[in-house]
């Protein structure tokens, strides 16, 4: 049913050797994203401007991104580019509109999916209502453009026009990911396989997680096309990993640090890989009940209601299932990094992309 | 409060002599506009991809482009380039662009407002729910990148990146716009004046109608900066007549060639020259029973509701005076363009853009 003709081919073996090895990542990581961090803010400074025709456009566009955001795709962008040899300055610009799509995608999906939290503070259009969000959230979309276009001067038209076409086959695959999840809603679709969740999941967050600002970071430096070949295959598995360790962390994790209620996915009916595979699991009574919840509107549902769907997935084993496969997939990632660790020379910024893997699939937000 | 500092300064001067001239315009029009619209829904079924991932996402997009739609700025698009002396082919893509670009404002314009009609049928998210709107919406704004992109192959990188400036700024205009009436929908602000309405229409409306088509049209010919300068005189009168006549129409228009509900911007609480216009005059008394029926959610509001204001904005003539406004307006438009005339060799470009006037402020739809 889902034609695409790119998708990450992920096989369950429960015979693959997990190696998580532990590592002193968290240091590394913590320094690395909160510099990257401050650097983009500051960037975004200067490309957004004060507060213009009234206070409801340009001051919220920093909300979401002055909470506590880990900032990992700005982070990544730029690891990539220094890793690769090329300069900071180079590549700054073009991390930071990053990190503004991400944000304005979360704008956009918390609006979809009537979303109560962000980063622990209540999300943007139950503050300030719908269309102030909706407009919010297209204004940081059109403030994307503006700042990469200026990358002319600095990079050439060259290397300006890929960056823009990575920029735009993000947004497209953004939405692709997000239709294919709002179509399954809308035909209450809770059995798609591994495939079909990896598929969505490589779009809706990949793309703009891990795939395009690896992209735009090795493009900055001229990278050849083997070597962003293998950075790709790299930002594939990273992208659903990340994705997976999301969902486990919505239901395992303590709501103060990831930010998020507890077990919102299931309040807000999210296609997380464990409820999908204990849905395919499920015998036809127990997913007839299951399906009868998940129809219901967030509002509409009850603390019973979620409680039965945890059940499920437990009885199942639906989390643990989840965890294996996001370790499977941060091996992969590792493999594709060592190979393409080749052409990149020692530095803080290699050791950054070589701690994300343990990162990704330990972090607690 | 309002610190743009690109305005049209519009003075209100009841002796200005309005000098509308009855011309043929009609036929030139229509046949224009329907010969344009034809070349661009050719050209967007060349963008848009067939039913990927789901029937709700690309299905969707064509959703208000077939709709009897007027096609208006791509049409304005490709007279300027034409009567420019550009060539069909070298704006077309550009043209098709902006269409899209314009039905996905439209898309979440009507979820902002709550609209029920488009084009004489239910607005997409009555169809579809909200979340699948806004995703169709994000997902038009985001297929309008990569064939701008494309123009590189034939208008060379120059061309090409001046043509992304100005569609940058359009959507940075369009939602400043739109942030300036959701900022006075927020604070129940009711007496805006002439040149707070015209700012908030400029960019609003304007922008995308008028200004971005013609700036558009004129790059892809290489115009120079004088032309182009006064090509943009006549695309900002033409910009805020246009709007003016659209919330003329939607008072007393007739719901079936409009295609949407009479009055309907009472409804939503939109911000229409006349009202603002009847709140500045009225005694507090009944500016005070005025915004009480403002401040409600259209669900709430009753007929009695509608009555009243519209019984205001007659006691204070206010469609009379949006209609001498407008004819004003197009007279400067007309005025401008007389002066691009003069390097414009006579064509049936230059006819159907001398005709805009005109059909501006005499359209029924």
């Amino acid at each position: 049913m889902l034609r695409g003709t790119d998708w990450i081919v992920v096989q369950m073996n429960a015979t693959d050797p997990l190696t998580v090895e532990t590592s002193e990542s968290t240091g590394v990581m913590a320094g690395y994203l909160s510099e990257s961090r401050a650097l983009v803010l500051e960037e975004l400074r200067q490309i957004i401007p004060d507060n213009r025709y009234g206070p409801i456009l340009y001051d919220l566009m920093f909300d979401y991104l002055l909470r506590e955001g880990k900032a990992l795709r700005p982070a990544l962008c730029i690891a990539t580019c220094r890793a690769l040899g090329g300069r900071l300055h180079d590549v700054l610009r073009t991390s930071a509109v990053l990190e503004l799509f991400h944000n304005a995608f979360l704008v956009h999906d918390d609006v979809e999916d009537e979303s109560l939290l962000r980063r622990g503070l209540p999300t943007l259009q139950r503050e300030y209502g719908v269309p102030i969000a909706i407009n919010v959230g297209d204004g940081m979309y059109a403030m994307c453009l503006e700042p990469l276009l200026d990358n002319s001067e600095r990079l050439g038209l060259g290397k300006t026009l890929r960056i823009l076409q990575i920029v735009a086959r993000m947004a497209r695959e953004s939405v692709e990911g997000q239709a294919i999840e709002l179509d399954w809603i809308r035909r209450g679709q809770w059995t798609a396989s591994d495939r079909e969740y990896c598929l969505m999941t490589y779009k809706k967050t990949g793309w703009y997680t891990f795939i395009a600002p690896i992209q735009a970071g090795a493009v900055v430096t001229g990278a050849s096309a083997a070597e962003q070949r293998e950075l790709q295959r790299f930002g594939r598995y990273m992208g659903v990993a990340f994705q997976i360790r999301d969902d486990v962390l919505n239901l395992v994790g303590d709501e103060q640090p990831y930010g998020k209620e507890t077990a919102g996915d299931l309040w807000e009916g999210k296609h997380t890989l464990m409820l999908l595979h204990a849905m395919r699991c499920a015998t036809p009574v127990e997913r007839a009940a299951a399906e009868r919840i998940l129809s219901k509107r967030r509002r509409n549902k009850t603390a019973a209601d979620i409680d039965m769907l945890l059940a499920l997935i437990e009885r199942y084993g639906g989390v643990d299932r989840a965890r294996a496969l996001g370790e499977q997939l941060a091996d992969r990632a590792r493999q594709a990094l060592n190979n393409a660790a080749r052409f990149m020379p020692p530095s803080v910024h290699r050791d950054f992309l070589q701690a994300l893997p343990d990162y990704i699939i330990t972090r607690e937000r």
